[in-house]
């Protein structure tokens, strides 16, 4: 009963990506503008997808409004208008590529949701970059 | 030989949501301002996709001209400009919920296209919540 | 000092296009499927424009937190999932096109702005029809 | 270790549909107006999909700059401002359908990757008609 | 009374820019690619304004119904999957630039529209390159 | 002789909404969350027009080769990638709102140009807020 539900969302941030195990010209060299210090930002376009069976009394895979929920309060009011690498501790110590933004977020809702349903986050960091992570 | 070809279409209809096994209330509670006995509606937008191999002579896995004729004659002439709830058969007793519509669709489509080929429907109910179906 | 900024949003509703002063024939051979007595829906996006000079503290021509409060609480929570013909007082007696809802969602919004700013408004009924009202 | 990241790029080209085994008649009736001799052209909009593990050092599953490059070289600068059926290796004897401008992107595409990464290839042909090849 | 009414419509063909007054090499040195003698091709999105007071009885500036039977019929019939330069008679002698090409389906519609109405030609030859033409 | 033609490029960067001559609770009551001192950012769409007759030998109003290059050396080499605040002389001073990002661009690109061609220039900070600048 394969059914998956969409929902989007977007939070603007900061970040740089940076590996501090590296000195700074191996990071310019593997980064290029994207490890500026000061830092550059994205608007970052969220899409979270939940697939499982139709609840028969709702036809709902999940509501909508509950799901809109989670990624509100759980992540875009963690994220939005933040510098990723100073203000959170998901990317503390976690270079804030797409790749690991959508993994973040991915760890951050799949307790939420029940076991039967799977989970997939789809991140644009612009309109021409973006990943897909369905977990681990 | 995996190759999905994917034709994009649109109606406007009116809906609501309505369990009537439920009370008034109840409706009210879970579906919120969606179950508006007055109704309300979207533009919803369908996306199609038809997997399979592709034909040597024409290089087409399906023929979109005969897809879109599909689309349009089975499923936008049935449901464009209406009221979902009132004037259709397929949800005078199913509740218009994204995930139903897309499955209706997926009903109505299946048994016109050849075996060997898998369907697909993806339906956007506004541009931040739709579904996926890819069948039973 | 021409600058306008821009804010968008969005609201889903049911309506049909009908005058009261024609026989149902003369609706039905005028505005076709939109008249259908069941209605159907749209999902409208709505795009204000505001010009004026730039406040010289804020560098801002209007706080978009607020132009983005006064459309959502004028104007979305007003026709947001509402039929437009029977549930709203805009349209009790006025005929809900692009055309007429643009303008009436103008005249909401114009005594909120000061006098020196001017008001444009674009309302998508579809991806492909939209409207631009400006003011009498 | 599921983690997809796309890029996506654009190529404008010219093309007809033709299948040089069959008459004119026969290319007429089965293609239509795409088999217009005088030829006609699209604005192609390619979404590259890569998946693998991400490196633990970069937090990439591969450097988007990287495939961009590839994608420039080996794509677009082959592709764009061409004439497809005549000015391409590729469609010299293959018509240039979606699918088959898709699989040959893939098979371009597929020697300039690790063994270890997956490949999509997602080809928007127009707004509404598009195909995913993923590989046979 | 300001209201301007929108339709979108869209045609594929292909083209090539060249002033038959010039050498080939002057040619390829001011238009470089887009000059390529064996065409190349867009997908052409088409949207067509029109300003002027609203008919009290209807509501609308224009019937979109009209509207769009005459773009359907004048423009996309004529344009698409053409080769504008070899196959169409505004083209024969005029380079198809997306600011000559707007030109001509502006002075294709204006005939068709009363004195009263304002026209307005939008052209996007690709999601980066468009023009607007209002008329001499 | 009314043809615009407009070019779409785009450029991420970091930026805060900041009045040096306000208190930090000052800013923080004005610009909320976008006062953030560790700075959030967005992916800035820009888009280009210039208006003027057209070159009767190109059919050109402007060469869009010599457009995007400008907007690429002067605008994007510029910003891309750069915190506004902290690294550009034209926000060394000026808070950086969308309107005056707008009058910067051009306020540099207004001189590049034939004295005959008019100029705006449209800024999109997200999806939902943006502005239009057309010179003082």
């Amino acid at each position: 009963m394969a059914t998956t539900v969409f929902r989007k969302a977007h939070f603007n941030a900061a970040h740089r990506l940076h590996n501090p195990a590296w000195s700074d010209e191996k990071n310019a060299e593997v980064f290029g503008k994207c490890s500026n210090p000061k830092y550059h930002g994205h608007n970052y376009n969220l899409i979270v997808g939940v697939t499982g069976p139709k609840d028969p009394e709702t036809g709902f895979v999940v509501d909508l409004s509950f799901l809109n929920r989670l990624i509100t309060e759980l992540v875009v009011e963690r994220f939005d208008h933040k510098n990723l690498n100073e203000e959170t501790a998901e990317f503390a110590n976690v270079n804030p590529t797409a790749e690991n933004i959508a993994e973040a977020i991915w760890r951050i809702l799949r307790p939420e949701l029940d076991d039967s349903l799977a989970l997939k986050v789809i991140l644009y960091e612009t309109e021409r970059n973006f990943v897909e992570y369905t977990g681990p």
